[in-house]
């Protein structure tokens, strides 16, 4: 299989550059290609603006969805944009590596999805109209790929717990797990999660590998996370709210998750 | 009162620059001052990086964390991050005015969140024990001071509704109210949102600026989100794990809000 690894942290020494490592080299002796997008190592530029487009205009007004939406469908983006693209649609899973800032991903990476995520590529994809909102949620252009996320935080496991003070992780990891990656078609697997980085020595370690390399062999048998798909009868349309039958009286991001969380 | 606006779009005739020069006017004719931190105008950095401080050896093992900590400590951050810090100490209000792209902060927000929150000043701040981990979530150097978010999004109201596809808004934000805003202890007033940004002419502008200026002339009257403080006695300590006896049977988001979700 081809596997895309998009790596954001800014010191290759780090736990996460080392799980980068790691993950290549048993990646590539179970026999599957790897391409690293090393975000801080590229210079990846963060931010979105008229720039990413060949034939951006920088007197003119700059709107973010049509100017993507140009650039991509004329052949005209900025190449790093082009290339994550190309990378992309090589790719059978996606791996984005990150350690939680904030909650969230690091700006680069933030900034990956906002550049190479083009009008056309990942939304604005299929017939948008009142009774078919586009191709998304489970279809579009990442259709039968897969991806997961590895993740590493400081905090204890209990502050990311169902009642733990930072909120449940899987919540946290909901507008990325479900907004970027199930959006456009990919099938999301359970994330891989590191906490409390500050206290991993050896021993730690060598466990952490052990538990990521099975991960990364089971690549293609775990069962992904069951999203809901946007088209498969679950939501009114257009309104995209539930029907009332499914998950009657449920609220909030669980609701989408057809066989409740993992 | 001192007011500090972060506005996050690239096209200063956006509805968003628009909504940005709008608020200004409000504020200042209300006798408030006013310092606008125009992210892209200001060519903001949006990665996180060894040059963030002035002492960054770049050969030298970067630890974010600690480079920040020894940065903050000594005086020797970056310009750009230190003047940011100054703001947000003159500052009374903080508002943070963006757009979602892929429900959540454009990368260049991230990134000013990322490089602008160093430890010593928006975490690692006070007593960190088995007994007291930190002045947090509700304390800290923002204590006393007031957040609210301004967000526009292409989605319409429902699909982002209790049961709508993209998740609830509310449980979208969470992230940043209670992470970002909630954490170094400013009090988060609920979000001001415009929604299906595609479909705004001149009536529906002056009646989106009414709404916002009513919101910004309340300011200090509107009701905080009742999110728990950490050290108010809701939580255990060291596991950071909500009491049996607070919100019993209560999972998630939710949880965190003392009077349930407003």
């Amino acid at each position: 299989m081809n596997i895309l690894i998009v790596h954001a942290h800014p010191e290759p020494r780090s736990l996460n550059g080392s799980l980068k490592d790691f993950s290549v080299q048993r990646l590539v002796s179970a026999g599957h290609v790897v391409q690293v997008s090393d975000l801080y190592d590229m210079g990846w530029k963060a931010s979105l603006d008229v720039s990413d487009s060949l034939d951006g205009d920088p007197l003119a007004r700059f709107d973010p969805s049509e100017a993507s939406r140009c650039a991509y469908a004329s052949g005209r983006q900025s190449l790093d944009i082009a290339g994550e693209q190309d990378k992309l649609r090589w790719a059978d899973v996606l791996i984005l590596q990150f350690p939680l800032w904030w909650f969230s991903m690091p700006a680069i990476l933030k900034g990956w999805i906002d550049r190479v995520y083009a009008y056309g590529f990942a939304y604005g994809v299929g017939e948008h109209s009142d009774s078919h909102w586009g191709d998304r949620y489970g279809e579009g252009s990442m259709a039968g790929k897969r991806a997961m996320l590895i993740v590493t935080t400081g905090g204890w496991e209990s502050h990311y717990g169902p009642r733990g003070i930072n909120g449940p992780l899987d919540d946290l990891l909901f507008p990325i797990q479900h907004g970027v990656l199930h959006y456009p078609g990919f099938e999301v697997l359970p994330p891989f999660v590191v906490y409390r980085t500050g206290r991993v020595d050896e021993g730690r370690f060598a466990n952490i590998c052990a538990s990521l390399g099975q991960r990364l062999d089971d690549l293609w048998l775990t069962p992904p996370i069951a999203f809901r798909r946007q088209n498969g009868g679950d939501y009114e349309i257009p309104a995209l709210t539930l029907k009332d039958e499914v998950a009657p009286g449920e609220r909030g991001f669980a609701a989408h998750v057809a066989a409740g969380r993992g």
